[in-house]
């Protein structure tokens, strides 16, 4: 008898991503699946690829607190939505691991700035731990309520940690460009996502400030003295999947370029998701597509050290991230049903 | 102490493909990998992806002589060369599994005329078992040397196995369009295969007649009564991996269209790869990308039998095959590190 | 003062087009846009690659009776809705090239048939002309209302016609692959056409038959004597633009393949835009892509006759054409504002 | 009577691109072209989008003394190999535009220590006109020997000429992340270019210092006053055409966004080829591929201005800012041949 685990909102792809990992988990039985589009249907007929894996039907949401109780609930509803399903499952005494932003930013007035959403359920806020287990891993093991960190956050923070930790970045000198593929904006239709529109382009987005500047700001203060400063701004690039985050930075020390690299290894060295490059190589998306690592190098130019951080937004991003969460928090070998190379090409 | 296995040409993208399954797989341990362009090298270090799983270090295929006895070698070599080191191997007494077309096509000289190629080793030509489970899985189980089928022979043979079984064809009257992605051109730069010349275009090539048309033609000939014959158009589409066959063939027996997909379904019914779609469902390359399956849908259009399959060239049509060969050659269950539903999106 | 010339519903991706070719047109001038979803904005502001050239606001298609009168209007509306406005501008004596598919089939119950649409301009449809120009250019010359082809259609008919028109083909033997890319579904936003579900993918569609068989029919019935039957299947390939379709048949003497080319050559003679291929070449998407061409090339194998037929379903498959055939009833040279080379790569 | 034009190295991406404006130039006649791999080939068997516009067979280069003499010459060859040809040119009275970066860096050593070669016509250097319009239009009017910028540096100093010009950068300010399409890197095939290594992945390159660095800094330098300082790290995406490069900068006076885009359109006021977006709108790749626009758009975050600049690294990054350049030096409408929107989609 496995782990009993619930998933709202399972037919995107943060949720079909999921499910993968799932059905290959030694420890677990997914007793429910939630949908609002797909409710009545099969899984397997939503996704051809779970035929001869997973049968079940998805069920509309409204009958949630008809389902089976479950030992954890993934929630990949949007934010806003969220916070509402988080917290009944959390009244029922359900451990859950939160995909969305609704509980990652502690300052509910920060939150609701940028999310234009009124935030009902402020005493969960502080118990939530913020699911990035290469910073968080102790904390995450009894948590009853992960906030699994958004996708350009966790290649900007795990990109930048060990150089806040040890104090090491001049003052508000990080710009961060990230290069991002197109599952990043989900599965509901829209312009901006139609083949046509987003094939054969790039572009940029939300240059005057990204909703996911709290949370790495945050994060990264934690680790340091000062306040952490970063301008960040994204770009959609055509590729289903896969982030490549290219931070800029100048750093204190002059000289100090030979021990970076070990620096980072030794800040990473439990973690068996972080692989730290050697000098003069970089990483590239198709390095750790479909997988759950988070590749890091580091380039020099002219007085500015630049760290190349790659992940799959749906991997190490999203879901893989998440099942590494459930695994820390139930016990499991944290490397479970995510111990598979990426795949090339 | 697991199966021993050697790799002859590992660095190409159906070695890639094997050793990610292969360090997937609960039962082996990979001896040694050969590459001419990368000896020397860890495989990490040619395959990124692979940090943390495998280092050992690729070897001059001149010393294969020199390395550790296996228990099985799989040759991803060009066909004209790989036969030269499969028979090596199997004097020494490994068994073999060959991706090369050098052991498919029991006559020699239809073997020499479409490849343009002098056959050395006629007497194991004899005793190869063409490597296709769903038709040959007995057989396979005590072979010495097994040929890997070439991707497209799968899709066509598969596709129209349980016609021809049952006689249910017309003469003359097989089509197969077959749309394949990238990979299947192999991984040795060209101007046919350099981005910017395939990309957003779709082309045919060999319209006059394909090297995999005897393979396909044989192995239907002889699941039924006369002389298969079969017009194969393969055309190139941008995608890294992938095929979708389209099969037109016109039926004996009008009116037989209901009992067709459960003609299917039966034939079938022991193969775990092989997914038979319901009525007025049409199989996509998305749904088995980076798996094992096959996926197979039919439809109708005036007369005409429409077979639609689905398989991915280094999955079911090359790596993943020849990981399935080896599980029912060695006693391993036939699903070990292949159970892996496609990935999508 | 040249043309004057409106467009309804000019905000998809034919109207796209269309605009880019007006633009470059020396003889006309664009008085009008309609569009429901953009009306009110700049067409510069809707399409940023028109700044510089095009600046005037797009109506709703509610005004249309208050808008200048025009010598010629186009029509990308839907099939269903185009009907309508179409015949609103004919009674105000403006000609019209409509780019659905309401007036291209002759019997009005095999159009309601397929379109699943009531017709309700019968008188309408006797007049139309089918505005393919390689088989009805005088009839354009003085068209009141052209209905221009489907993509799909053109590329199948301009590929048989050399064929039908001599009775060189045996019956029931023509089967026709299409692959298409993703623009040829409209700009719409929906699931099948979001990048990450079509990106990477190949899928056939309508196996049963799709809406463009009548036309196809239609037309090369008239050229031969018998009644033209055509096996059609189209499939979803990952390309912006482009159509590759190949088409298989078995003609009546063998041994004539020499002479085919030669026929073809002949048959397109006085055609600017149809380019056959010589001996042992054949297009792809690649050399045509953004042009009015239609490139045609004849393989062989076993009996078979394969042609490989490469337009651009936005180019000659759409609103080149339609230019095309603009300059036809006007009298400007056939190849104004077309002129010019498929861009590569 | 046309101007006559020849062509060294034609058969590349930005020959073919070349050859696009020249065959729609109303004032120019092609004399030449030449070509290492295809010479004895016709010009439209080696890029069949050419059939029925030139039909000119390619001459090798070795015979470049026996061609016919031509009014321009343009010189698509490799650095390193372009100055000889260049020089021997220019010796015969030929005016020449150079693609190459022979002689678009004043200093001998800065070049020598950028591209590894030795340079041998120092002389030339000197009067070597940098090509690009919008900065030094008059001292190309009357140029021998045209340097065509780099499509890197085209990008950033046109994205960063007006903030020079005028001394509003803070000193050590400047990142530029530039994203570009697969195009960029040639036609030569290569393992990076083969389609499956860069499709669905993004990477970096160059991040110690690109090649380009030297020419934008130099140009940016003579601007303004002090010496310019730029970061720059170029990325790969997979698109075929195309840069879209994003700039970080910190500006001296606060409060002066509200005049930056006057300043920018004030700056560019006689450049038909820039275009400089409204506030909150930016541009993408997709506005400007196959076209000569160079598009601007300026976005702000907390004390950072972030101009984004996107054109078609084929077109104003290369043969549409050559075809330009020869306009202007031959006084011929600047736009000749130019004047075509980007084409969308």
């Amino acid at each position: 008898m496995g782990l009993k685990v619930g998933v709202l909102g399972a037919t995107g792809y943060t949720g079909a991503e999921l499910i993968r990992y799932l059905v290959n988990h030694s420890g677990v039985e997914i007793s429910w699946l939630t949908s609002e589009k797909f409710a009545g249907k099969k899984i397997s007929e939503v996704f051809p690829q779970f035929r001869k894996f997973l049968d079940i039907e998805c069920v509309n949401i409204a009958k949630l607190a008809g389902l089976d109780e479950v030992d954890v609930a993934f929630s990949c509803l949007p934010h806003g939505t969220s916070m509402h399903f988080v917290s009944k499952l959390l009244q029922k005494g359900t451990r859950v691991i939160d995909f969305s932003s609704d509980f990652r930013i502690k300052d509910v007035e920060t939150y609701e700035r940028w999310y234009k959403v009124k935030h009902a359920y402020r005493y969960y806020i502080e118990e939530a731990v913020y699911g990035l287990p290469e910073i968080y891993r102790e904390k995450i093991r009894d948590a009853r309520l992960v906030a699994n960190p958004g996708c350009f956050a966790t290649s900007v923070i795990l990109g930048l940690a060990p150089l806040y930790s040890r104090g090491l970045i001049k003052e508000d000198s990080v710009i961060v460009d990230s290069k991002a593929g197109i599952t990043g904006a989900g599965r509901a239709p829209s312009l901006e996502q139609h083949y046509s529109e987003c094939n054969e382009s790039v572009s940029s987005y939300r240059v005057e400030g990204h909703r996911q500047k709290p949370e790495m700001e945050h994060v990264l203060s934690n680790l340091g003295e000062g306040k952490a400063n970063v301008t960040f701004v994204p770009h959609t690039v055509p590729i289903s999947r896969g982030i490549l985050t290219t931070i800029y930075t100048r750093y204190k020390e002059k000289g100090a370029e030979d021990g970076l690299i070990d620096l980072y290894n030794q800040f990473y060295i439990r973690d068996s998701f972080v692989r730290v490059y050697k000098k003069d190589k970089l990483p590239s998306v198709k390095s750790v597509r479909f997988s759950n690592f988070c590749d890091i190098g580091l380039g020099f130019q002219e007085g500015s050290l630049i760290a190349v951080v790659a992940l799959d937004n749906l991997g190490k991003g999203a879901s893989g991230q998440a099942v590494q969460n459930m695994n820390i928090m139930f016990d499991f070998p944290e490397e479970e049903a995510l111990k598979s190379p990426g795949i090339f090409p």
